[in-house]
């Protein structure tokens, strides 16, 4: 029931990751040996989804650690390079949540000889890997629970194995579904401008063997309204904490639509992805991408060189739209703030 | 004021049309010298646009009559054409109805001599062509009425003068809005997945140099939000008789948003475009597509080969969401049954 690959691996002194960038076309790994190539990688996109670039930038960590702990002003040093990684893509609040461990597993250690000081971090950033697939598979039981035996169900951008260490948030509750022998049927979104629906969730589709079909993005909203779509999952970057949502550009719409047409609405997000100190999702930064993207396709052109773009990479979907938030502790419903604030708490849902 | 290129011209004895499948990156002619070149055309979509294919039809009819006129059988045969170019693209009825114009044309002069037969013919299929100029300017000077002096406009796919005649329909009526002096910046949804407005209308907004941007289709929900859009205008590929709009898949989508967030959503389309035969616009057959358009952007392959592809061309925007429909005849508003009957009766709106 596990993936045949793996997103990401650190071995033989390199981070390993699958390239996203190039997928479904062509199967490879992009090796990260420092890591300015891992801030490349996030940057640039050979790796994303929140809990993907998460542990990716825990790896960064360690591997900055290593070139810096025997130099003159290790600390300061390590201090630039968290901070460095943590710029790399600003709306996903798990990168800042997985350095944050990293810098506190630090701090509990400086004190120790450089061996122990890289012990503790790489030990730290496996944690954060492995417990980010034990994470995405808590989630996925609880988020079965809400999928009907039969049903179809409508999903946008990639939350799968290859957007978190592995298994995947959404997808991850799409496939335990599946497994769980239900009646499944996934419309997918192609995810404009990056394709990573087309590229990435189509293709995990596919290894995964769930029947299923890829949409443009526009096509949605005819399926929600004709009572084609029982129900939609997808991932969040980062949610504030009064429920509203921060996702893949695309998501918001599709809150509207649903709501309008009355069908259930979820967000599957590991509790790393909640800013607890963010009052609404007004306040989320959201990055803006370069206008290549949305001007090339590969090599192919399809608009004026000169033609000005706006290319927000997320948008933020209202609490109201939103029918329950799941996470490893339980689905979140409606009073979001006041649910959220349990959560902080370590009170039950 | 007018535009540098021209979209459809029949000359030396062939018709010679902008190949808008390659646009903006080069910029030839198709030349159509049968009228099965001039189905393909309309069927790979060389030439798209509702009011522009209605004239491009309207050619083929004058090149099938051209070559069957001396044979056996001549009006079995031109009906049989007319019933081939008909079936190239079952969404817009403007090719239905100029086919039937050219039909009812033919009809008339039937019993006179070749020659006459198709002088009549190669006249009415100017005829549709420069009445749909005229038209264009008639809706663009209405148009321009709902368009405040300082205005943030979005629009959807392409309905410039290369989705007709010439000159334009919505895009009509921002052109002639920006000509008149007002302060207009422009928002081109893309337009996934054949990229009409990043391809077309990016490409003639430019020409016309008006401000404007390109955007991923998702992004005009945020945008719609935020209150940076102060109306949605664009085009329609066949009217029920209730004032449903069959338009670009995406359409309808944009329509929930606008509705949810209180921004003037107008429709711009000659009368040609009203089917008043049809009751509501779930009867209007909505073209599907080939699956390799969601899979291949130009040589790009963005999806797995064998992955299910659902590509519907046009989505059906309930009346409802709909604040106006802009015509040659003036705009028709709530109630549009009522209102689109005494458009039919010839009574004024």
């Amino acid at each position: 029931m596990d993936e045949s690959f793996i997103t990401l691996e650190f071995k033989d002194g390199a981070l390993h990751l699958i390239d996203q960038r190039v997928l479904p076309a062509s199967y490879t790994y992009f090796i990260c040996k420092t890591y300015e190539d891992v801030e490349f990688a996030i940057r640039d996109m050979v790796v994303r989804g929140a809990p993907a670039i998460g542990a990716t930038a825990a790896y960064g960590v360690y591997m900055a650690a290593s070139r810096l702990a025997t130099k003159r002003g290790f600390r300061t040093e390590l201090r630039k390079a968290c901070d460095f990684l943590a710029k790399s893509r600003p709306t996903a609040v798990n990168l800042e949540w997985a350095i944050g461990r990293m810098w506190e597993t630090f701090l509990k250690v400086e004190k120790e000889p450089t061996e122990k000081i890289l012990f503790a971090l790489k030990t730290e950033a496996d944690a954060i890997r492995s417990e980010d697939i034990a994470t995405n598979k808590a989630m996925s039981r609880i988020g079965n629970q809400v999928v009907p035996h039969k049903a179809t169900i409508l999903t946008h951008c990639n939350t799968g194995a290859l957007a978190t260490a592995g298994w995947g948030t959404a997808l991850g509750v799409i496939k335990e579904a599946f497994y769980d022998n239900k009646d499944i049927f996934v419309y997918a979104d192609e995810t404009r401008p990056r394709f990573q629906g087309a590229r990435l969730t189509a293709w995990e589709l596919m290894e995964a063997k769930i029947p299923s079909a890829l949409i443009p993005d526009s096509a949605a909203a005819t399926l929600i309204r004709d009572g084609k779509i029982d129900l939609v999952i997808l991932g969040g970057d980062r949610v504030a904490a009064n429920g509203d949502v921060a996702n893949k550009l695309g998501t918001f719409a599709l809150s509207v639509i649903c709501k309008e047409y009355g069908v259930p609405f979820y967000s599957v997000v590991p509790i790393s992805t909640i800013d607890f100190n963010l009052s609404d999702g007004s306040l989320i930064p959201i990055e803006e991408r370069d206008k290549s993207e949305v001007i090339f396709v590969g090599e192919t052109q399809v608009a004026p060189l000169d033609m000005a773009v706006f290319n927000p990479a997320f948008d933020v979907t209202p609490h109201q739209n939103i029918t329950g938030i799941i996470t490893e502790r339980g689905i979140i419903r409606p009073p979001y703030k006041e649910n959220i604030e349990r959560l902080k708490k370590g009170e039950s849902l």
